[in-house]
């Protein structure tokens, strides 16, 4: 080719050609992200959202991002998926069965984005409001064959090399569950030992700097199951998700850039106790950590890419009931100002030892604590009708008797396996305000998937879970597909012998 | 400017200039677009679609589509709308009160997409299984007050001068409601005297042709408040949803192009009354009308846009069941084999004219309509459980009582007004499935929008109903915003007095 081809005319041929493939391929081919922000709602589809917009009455910050899909969500064996199985497709981008992390249903280890990033100089913060070796986290880091197996999931936190975790803690650290398939003792011990500081302290966390080296951050008080409480229930002394988005990005930042997953854990839990309220101030806490996100991506708004997901719906939440036909009420709910986790704990169980409360004892609390009124104007939205009363009689029997039929289907329909009177509450105040609910487990409807930043526009449309792995992927630079991890030495141990 | 300009490199800047400029605003502007379908779905939301994949076991041909939005719903006046201000948003762009069709919520008159797609010299047909002059079809073509001022509806019909309507009858075309503001006579008679064929016979359908002017198309069976019958409960002599909009492409495919609304209108029907299986075989019958359209759309891929929405969710469905746990068994569903209003109309009025029928001359009905089992193994997803049986029980008294009291709220909860042993065994039928319901009304959940062909892209994201009508001005070439029709002669004396 002569040297005339870069001159005159043909130099803009040449111009012109380049800018159509750039454009084209710039189109096609998403660019490489330096830093990439994972949200997952557990059990937040689109009811949550929008339940948790009309309490605000305002949008949420996910809900205005301007690329939007739908998910569907099912497991390799079964339609209603499980966190486990959807971690692992949010996670590596591959379909398997309920309960196993980060492995296909044969055993075969799967590389996580996580990884992926991180083998990219990148650095990693994990951050989830329940316990950091629960399903939807362990999915980025761990490969074991049962959810459950609590004691290898924090080894393999330790061993991950990711550098930040933060929220809830471990829940079995000496393998007393006797599930581990390689007991190497105390996992505590091998966190520190693989280069950890573990922060159990508010003061502490703050003071926090870059340069710090790793690090995992456990909330002082732990709830349930070695949660971070719920947000309705924190204080200033606990550490919410924002503030561990904040700290992560702000010890994270470096030139290699980071990936950061942060997960609302417990949006799930409120919705399998069928409990609106707490999983409404839920959702709001995950909106206030992709708003910490938010501003950072306005600050690198060429460099950032925010994506918002759900692993499945929790719950059969719907918009509407039949005993308020078209009306809604949401503004009732500002009456709650517990979780329910927090009223059976606090409350409950001090009428089940007493033995001496009676339902006129506990009229007074579920007034006090939920805004439902014995007495009153009729139309008052929070006034009980005769039959939700009776409803709430025997519930409060149920509860005080101690030794329900779990076995006993129409029994279960009632209260799901959750303390019959706390239940009960929630249910008609939830749908006193317009609020139905199907499902103490999850449910197989598609989730919505949100987007801002670089590449924003690959989320919008109708895929998988598994794509959203494989989307990601993209974003990194990696050619989308599932990675295999033939061999990785003590991993394989850990995950099961098959 | 010389003509040395178009000449040489300069040309090449020109050029490229010119690309760039074009790349742009094809990017930023809808392209006009000759021929454009919009289904709705009444009633249908996510949960109706993948209820209906589930039950087909494949995907529907709609969440294929490439585009895929998100859309709230919500009327001016309430946070749950109705059909009428949905259809109103969705036609004309504007949030209305409930019971309004196509006026502002003090009186004015807005104009649809299919009026200004008319005034574009493009014919129009609209299609509906309800009878035509619903509210979703109406809104495209009636401004009324209130919905049921059916009359006005058929006369403000007969005045559209649209090319083709299609599906169900008319209401009251004499006026027996006494609600009309401006009666002129038989409805029937001023919509032939505008030159409209009125055809209520299968065979003389299906011979109609380019060329044979306006033309009324109503089915010959009209099962239900002048609707065409369920989709479960067709024969080959009733005219589907997928036939009308195969004749009104043969009918309106004309070099100016046309726009076509066909209107599922029954899914929301079914749901209202609980009925799953009735509402996902409408759902099947909307997404084969979608087929005709997108083989319509594959011979003219640059003239074509599909758009497929949602008014609104109904019934609270969702894809789990407390009873069900974490499973689902769709297959059931397969057993059912009528709608809920043909198994009232049928056999539910024999029982209670008849008075001598005892439950167990209705339990074989209940097998051999829902399939539902009385007697069998315990593995059989079908086997009615004891409390399942009592519910039953209760309910068929109730049914021969024939003294409900729909006032009772906790009667409410159990039938919603509907016959108590049918809904009840629909109840049992869908929970047994995997399905619950939390209402008998609209919900407030978002619907999803799907599109394919020119411009798809703008119907990505989350917007709401009226920027459905905005972005369809765009592909009609029309700026979108709100056309307020300030005179027009007899439409406001029809709507009424204000």
């Amino acid at each position: 080719m002569s040297k005339k081809w870069f001159k005159g005319k043909n130099f803009f041929i040449l111009f012109f050609i380049f800018c159509f493939v750039f454009t084209t391929l710039s189109i096609v081919e998403a660019k490489r992200v330096k830093y990439i922000f994972l949200f997952i709602g557990d059990g937040m589809a689109f009811p949550q959202r929008v339940a948790a917009e009309q309490y605000l009455g305002k949008k949420l910050l996910m809900n205005t991002f301007p690329a939007q899909g739908m998910t569907t969500t099912y497991a390799a064996n079964r339609f209603i998926t499980g966190s486990a199985a959807a971690a692992t497709a949010l996670a590596c981008g591959i379909k398997t069965n309920i309960g196993m992390i980060g492995i296909t249903p044969d055993g075969r280890i799967v590389k996580s984005i996580a990884e992926m990033a991180k083998e990219k100089g990148m650095k990693v913060g994990i951050i989830s409001s329940v316990s950091l070796d629960h399903a939807t986290p362990a999915g980025f880091y761990a490969h074991v064959k049962k959810r459950n197996q609590y004691y290898d999931i924090a080894v393999q936190l330790a061993k991950s090399n990711f550098d930040f975790f933060g929220g809830g803690g471990l829940k079995d650290t000496l393998n007393k569950k006797k599930n581990s398939v390689n007991f190497q003792g105390d996992a505590l011990k091998i966190i520190r030992d693989s280069g950890y500081q573990i922060i159990k302290d508010k003061q502490m966390f703050l003071k926090l700097k870059k340069g710090n080296g790793k690090v995992v951050v456990i909330n002082p008080w732990l709830q349930d199951a070695a949660a971070e409480p719920y947000s309705i229930d924190q204080t200033d002394k606990d550490i919410s998700l924002a503030e561990l988005t904040e700290k992560a990005i702000e010890i994270l930042d470096n030139r290699h850039g980071f990936f950061i997953m942060v997960e609302g854990g417990k949006i799930d839990w409120a919705c399998h106790a069928n409990d609106a309220v707490t999983a409404i101030k839920d959702t709001i806490a995950l909106d206030e950590a992709i708003k910490v996100a938010y501003n950072f991506y306005k600050q690198h708004p060429k460099d950032t890419l925010i994506v918002v997901t759900g692993d499945h719906e929790t719950g059969g939440l719907t918009l509407g009931f039949a005993g308020t036909k078209y009306a809604t009420y949401f503004d009732i709910l500002h009456r709650q100002n517990l979780s329910f986790r927090r009223f059976t704990d606090e409350f409950v169980k001090k009428m089940k030892t007493s033995k001496k409360f009676t339902f006129e004892d506990v009229m007074p609390l579920i007034s006090k604590y939920f805004g439902l009124q014995f007495t009153g104007s009729a139309d008052n939205p929070l006034l009980l009708k005769p039959y939700e009363v009776v409803e709430l009689v025997n519930a409060f029997a149920m509860t005080m008797k101690n030794n329900i039929d779990e076995h006993d289907p129409a029994t279960y329909l009632l209260y799901g396996g959750y303390d019959p009177l706390t239940v009960t509450i929630t249910h008609i105040l939830n749908n006193k305000a317009g609020i139905g609910w199907t499902s103490y487990k999850h449910t197989a409807v598609p989730v919505p998937t949100s987007a801002i930043g670089v590449n924003a526009g690959i989320f919008n449309g109708y895929y998988d879970n598994t794509d959203i792995a494989k989307k990601i992927m993209r974003c990194l630079g990696i050619k989308p597909k599932v990675y295999f991890v033939e061999k990785q030495g003590e991993k394989i141990k850990l995950v099961a012998n098959w």
